[in-house]
């Protein structure tokens, strides 16, 4: 993993990825799987959509750290085992042969296997809405990553990876934001 | 365009398309590019990020109306049209060869030449974040579009459609939501 600058880390969640989100919680590392994200400012801030549901949330808000870690086509059996089981029973990290790596910036591990991790702090808890609002701090970028193509979920069970690619740079004009 | 029933229509948002966003307002239609969108939940909830420098925005605070249209790859040159131009300025249905419809529950208009519309009504708006509460009320698709692909956007000009497909609806076991 190589230091990605931060100003580029929103690259990694504007097209709508599949993430894994870790958390270190009363000296237990966990993941869950999330598709609710959305991009919220190029500092980069971000938002995650969880709750009290969700065994992961209590970690959030007590810790008010996490990393995600972006899902590539090559860990779509990953996404589900992360996805359909708790961490209230099971050691993820262990059972689905993933490797924390030390962050920088947070306790919350860095995922190995990902293409790309992004640490976070929680800023914000809108708890009517169940959003959390997650400023970057430092964002990691494996270039060697065999499979580059980010995973999108269709809700029904259906994942998608990255297909065509078409570079429309020029035509955004002053709309970039610097640094991208 | 044939109706999509409710509770499929967050699948149209959780890949993570790019979208634009169509308001009816003091007489005039009016459409945006907007990326930063996240599905809350399966009623379907959606939150949209904009806020006061978008033009859009008085319309979406004061009708509390909108449709989301969602792009395929056919339309990325319309996106970047609409994406890089303001209302304040420009007919964008008119300048850029798009079709307002008919919506069912809201007065702005579907999009002829998207794959799917959703008609949603703004709930709440969280001024802090800039965040829009969407609730999806009724939705459309046209299953005869040519290109189905989803376009996604990477924040630096660059956009990817849809590729390579994966079904593992079984392993999503009772973690799938009913109706999909």
């Amino acid at each position: 993993m190589k230091e990605l600058e931060l100003q580029k880390a929103f690259m990694l969640i504007e097209p709508g990825p599949v993430t894994m989100i870790a958390t270190s919680h009363k000296g237990k590392y966990n993941i869950m799987t999330v598709t609710w994200t959305m991009v919220m400012d190029f500092t980069p801030r971000f938002a995650l959509l969880t709750g009290p549901w969700n065994y992961s949330c209590e970690a959030l808000l007590k810790t008010k750290e996490c990393v995600i870690g972006i899902a590539t086509a090559d860990l779509v059996e990953t996404i589900l085992d992360v996805g359909t089981t708790t961490g209230r029973d099971v050691d993820k990290f262990g059972r689905f042969g993933l490797t924390p790596l030390p962050a920088s910036e947070v306790r919350a591990p860095l995922i190995k296997e990902c293409y790309a991790n992004i640490e976070c702090r929680v800023v914000d808890y809108i708890k009517k809405h169940n959003i959390f609002v997650l400023d970057g701090v430092k964002a990691w970028i494996n270039k060697s990553h065999k499979d580059k193509r980010i995973l999108h979920a269709r809700g029904d069970g259906t994942f998608i990876a990255d297909g065509e690619i078409f570079k429309r740079r020029k035509r955004m004009g002053d709309k970039l934001p610097p640094g991208v």
